[in-house]
């Protein structure tokens, strides 16, 4: 049996993120490649309580290394449970957000540097890494003018200062120059079949290295 | 003003903790240091969510690594905004299970290693360690028929095999041994009043070299 691939999305609400989820699934389906959809935090019934406390805007008190480590535990969960055992069953596993969003928002945004949440992340992931993350690329100030027009309620973490997300904006696009075979920004300001065409490009690229 | 001081308690229910902790407080309250009692998991409101999801036996799937990381979420809660804040006011800190649960019943019980687990706790805690622990020797066979006895029912980590048990036990033997300055193991087969004659003169040591 071949063993399976792993696809993780990163971006805000508003980036399109969940439409090319969709498109992606459907294209993996169609050749006949059984997919496993989740996300972060959650994915996992011990990581939805999880999520809901880091999320829960009555816990504005959470401290930043609390709020690292929680992301971190509830990934173990992920990763121990559903991600890895699905890769070994030779399934495509495809997340909504990974350990990027840990680098990008508690690293950087939250200043606690890449050393400590790698650290921490190293014990929940192991070696489990994504084969290529998709970075839809949208700056922080266009994603928060969306979020407020589509008059969804803000999360604790949406509900950060403008500044906080221009730095995890940042942080991704560290990321990006860090880990350049990895990490592939997606221009998110054309159609969705266009966006797909980019994504899709990458993903048969890895089809073929895996089937070669 | 002179800063304060950290003590933490280990050992199970029925090991007569809850009793010596009172005394203890009351004993410091008459010298007339303010107190600060505490336990973990929990002991702040974010920490008493993660609580829940640790001792909710419904949560049986929760992966190990899973459950080292949530119990170094709750303790870098703790720590970050009661703990440091309350000895660096001059208060004395009383805490119910600390670091040492994680390094017997994580890194021994369920076999993680005290690497990986002081490790991530190292991020949680930073240099915040208690100036004594008391380790309320009470062996597992002898803890699980008291508590049976008492009819309270077994939480998520309580239910665990007595084979769990009995390597937390042993677990906090090699503790002992590999940080004999800080622990000091409690004979708990006396009376409670002889018991905690043995703790009163190890915090009058401590005392004493903090005022000298």
């Amino acid at each position: 049996m071949r063993k399976g691939f792993f696809i993780t999305f990163e971006g805000n609400d508003g980036s399109g993120k969940t439409t090319q989820i969709r498109l992606l699934s459907e294209y993996l389906k169609e050749k006949g490649i059984e997919v496993v959809l989740t996300r972060e935090p959650g994915g996992t019934p011990i990581g939805e309580q999880i999520r809901s406390i880091l999320l829960d805007k009555a816990n504005k008190d959470m401290h930043p290394v609390t709020e690292m480590i929680l992301y971190a535990a509830s990934r173990a969960q992920l990763v121990n449970t559903l991600i890895r055992p699905a890769i070994e069953e030779g399934k495509a596993v495809i997340c909504d957000r990974f350990v990027d969003s840990s680098y990008a928002y508690q690293a950087m945004g939250r200043g606690l540097g890449l050393k400590a949440v790698r650290t921490v992340n190293s014990y929940a992931i192991g070696d489990c890494m994504p084969d290529i993350t998709f970075f839809m690329d949208i700056d922080a100030d266009t994603a928060m003018q969306r979020r407020n027009a589509s008059g969804e309620e803000a999360d604790r973490m949406e509900s950060e200062k403008m500044e906080f997300h221009r730095s995890v904006y940042e942080g991704y696009k560290n990321l990006i120059s860090l880990y350049p075979e990895r990490i592939k920004p997606i221009d998110v300001q054309k159609s969705p079949e266009q966006v797909f065409e980019s994504i899709k490009a990458y993903v048969d690229q890895l089809l073929n290295k895996l089937e070669g």
